[in-house]
């Protein structure tokens, strides 16, 4: 990991982001998603051979391969999911908003209507990255918004079987419909529709680059909830820190991806120290530690700060998806917090209390999109619309700055729009 | 204009949406966004020469031109615009969001922070398009949400200028700084900064397909508003409709654009004759007429249901950007409204009141859009923020359901964060 100290490099340097090298692939994504919006299944089908090497017969998970994948998980999974589940419902809750109107004296009528989004598809990662809690973090704030149709989809193994933890997930959360198409070819059906995959209004949930190239170039056929990149950690840590823990948090982050990023900021030069010591000791017990070394030598830092001001102002121009507040009195540092996707507060508040657990949404801004995107939420499956009525003496009222205001803008139509109704005056 | 007929057509045949031919501008934004990206300041000047062929001094609009554009427009319309402000400020203000926390008895502390975005930009179109009541309609709502530095931008006129009528509404909305330029090139600067123009968070504010085109581009790197297409009225009119006036509201929207799609839908028979000959008398008495005729002979639709049911179907499969009830009892219909940017309810409701003075949003979502995006609102200027907090006895409660959890994802790593912190239980 790189070490950097406030006393002997600029903020710039240290908050500098590591240009990603990702490739272009944006040429290919372009052709999968044309060749699904001509050809719907039939393009389907060949592109999960292409691409997924799995030849299907069908592209619907069928109700008997859910209740089969239900039964196949083990009883206390099951029980941790629904205890997940009713935290991440009790939280997501707060969130919903309320429509309002305001009732003028004039007789002026005007307001928000707040309804769900019609149909919702939600994108599950295959492979090392398919995760259930990914299924519950994302499927519930559409059920409590209230959303019709939730369709979910998913890569399959080489044997065109879905995972059964995820499948049991899905059915924990209540998902309608559920198709084995994964990559661009499944953001593709999912914008603009098969005979068999319905076209949704929104897609929400990560994915590889191609998926993510493909979300932002489907964004505006359909909404999309952000465009996801490799996960983060930032820690800030005072003298109170363990450094056994503060190296397995970071550990928890870097073995997710070698693009992962786990960057520790602290007031104490020993803690720095010690950390690298638990470090290297932890590493050797973790299953991913290829991945987990790689992530830390690439992206990983260790930063000394002279004090926790200058902390919080690393962390808010480094925007951290996940921010750990590794300090003796982290409730009076949240205020300081500009720029943060989720904050752990306190010694005893792992980030993966949030990744599974808690309540709080675990699908949060990357790569220091904190600073404009924010957690998934209940407000991602809902749209507003607005709603005007004026009496006709009201309308007359303001007959005459509307006409100016259209005038100044020479749109004489728009004034003619107001003028018609008003002839009868004098 | 083409008359249908549910009677003779289908609802297919009536919403389908013509294909707009848009020129792919896709290569030469990506190659413009690419000088400013690599060379700032001075690209921005060439570009400007190259495209908008005006030879600026310097891209910042100073404070004395903005004080001369004061001056310099009636001081009726300065009342307008205030009177407009007022009422904008009315409305917004009911959409502020709050956060929210929850206490648990066993100490655990979770909620949601609402901040607002630090910059935004706002990008004002030029020409025939320079509409002051969008800079008030695009900045007041991010003034409300507590948004520290707002900068606008907006092509200049051949001599350099920009409309006076332009920089009084930045003035009277409270615009931090503007800049003179605009196009594909103006909204690189937005996203990625040059040595004048700041970088900003996020992008709002409607343009052409130039425009359109780079915000979609740099979308991720920022965040965006919406993507905006041309602009469209859906008027539902029972037999208490007054021909006259809804011809007038369909030029109002007519005038717009030759792209612009003005509809209208009733029970009424006669009422489409009556309408036809009250579109051709009008037509004539509008200085845009060219523009009007072209944009109903090319989208325009007179459209005969057998009930308001029937209407209601049709418009919430076309989604408006502003859907006028025009009906005896609009209230009632309401409920029944699914897709639809705003809605103007009764004969005395044209959407041009919504256009500049009632106080909600005219920034609205276009071409069907309105099945997932909202009026533009406060809500675009903030981002949220989760926060959690867990007693050292909760974590350990919660400890083996999420070491379980962990461990079913095959990410030990997280299940380790939990258990070196479980160590001295037992």
């Amino acid at each position: 990991m790189r070490i950097f100290s406030t006393q002997k490099d600029t903020i710039e340097t240290i908050v500098a982001r590591k240009q990603s090298e990702t490739k272009d692939v944006s040429t290919v994504v372009a052709q999968i998603i044309a060749r699904v919006q001509q050809q719907g299944d039939q393009a389907l089908f060949q592109l999960i051979e292409e691409i997924d090497q799995v030849t299907l017969s069908s592209l619907t998970v069928s109700l008997e391969e859910v209740e089969t994948a239900v039964q196949a998980v083990s009883p206390e999974l099951l029980e941790v999911m629904e205890q997940a589940k009713e935290n991440i419902l009790t939280f997501h809750q707060k969130q919903v908003q309320q429509g309002f109107v305001l009732t003028k004296e004039n007789g002026v009528v005007m307001g928000q209507r707040v309804l769900p989004l019609a149909k919702v598809g939600v994108y599950v990662p295959g492979g090392t990255a398919a995760y259930p809690s990914t299924v519950l973090m994302d499927v519930l704030p559409a059920k409590i918004a209230g959303v019709k149709k939730i369709v979910m989809i998913t890569p399959t193994d080489s044997q065109g079987k879905v995972p059964a933890a995820i499948l049991a997930a899905a059915s924990v959360a209540g998902v309608d419909e559920i198709y084995k198409v994964g990559g661009a070819h499944g953001v593709a059906a999912l914008a603009y529709g098969t005979e068999t995959i319905p076209k949704v209004d929104k897609i929400v949930g990560p994915g590889n680059i191609y998926v993510a190239t493909a979300k932002k170039m489907v964004y505006g056929e359909v909404d999309i909830d952000m465009i996801a990149g490799p996960s983060d950690v930032l820690i800030i840590a005072d003298a109170s820190a363990n450094p056994r823990w503060l190296a397995a948090d970071l550990l928890a982050q870097a073995e997710h991806d070698i693009l992962a990023q786990a960057i520790l900021v602290t007031t104490e030069a020993a803690l720095i120290e010690q950390v690298q010591v638990e470090l290297d000791l932890q590493l050797k017990q973790l299953p991913r530690k290829d991945i987990a070394a790689a992530a830390l030598e690439s992206s990983g830092k260790l930063i000394l700060v002279k004090d926790l001001t200058e902390a919080l102002t690393i962390a808010n121009q480094i925007a951290p998806e996940h921010l750990e507040l590794a300090v003796a009195d982290p409730f009076a540092l949240l205020g300081q917090v500009e720029n943060a996707g989720s904050v752990f507060l306190g010694h005893h508040t792992p980030e993966v209390l949030g990744d599974y657990f808690a309540g709080p949404n675990h699908t949060l801004p990357t790569e220091g999109t904190a600073r404009f995107y924010s957690p998934l939420s209940v407000d991602d499956f809902i749209k507003k619309s607005s709603y005007l009525y004026y009496p006709e003496a009201a309308m007359k009222a303001a007959g005459p700055a509307v006409a100016l205001f259209a005038e100044t803008e020479d749109l004489i139509g728009h004034a003619r729009s107001i003028n018609v109704r008003r002839e009868g005056e004098k």
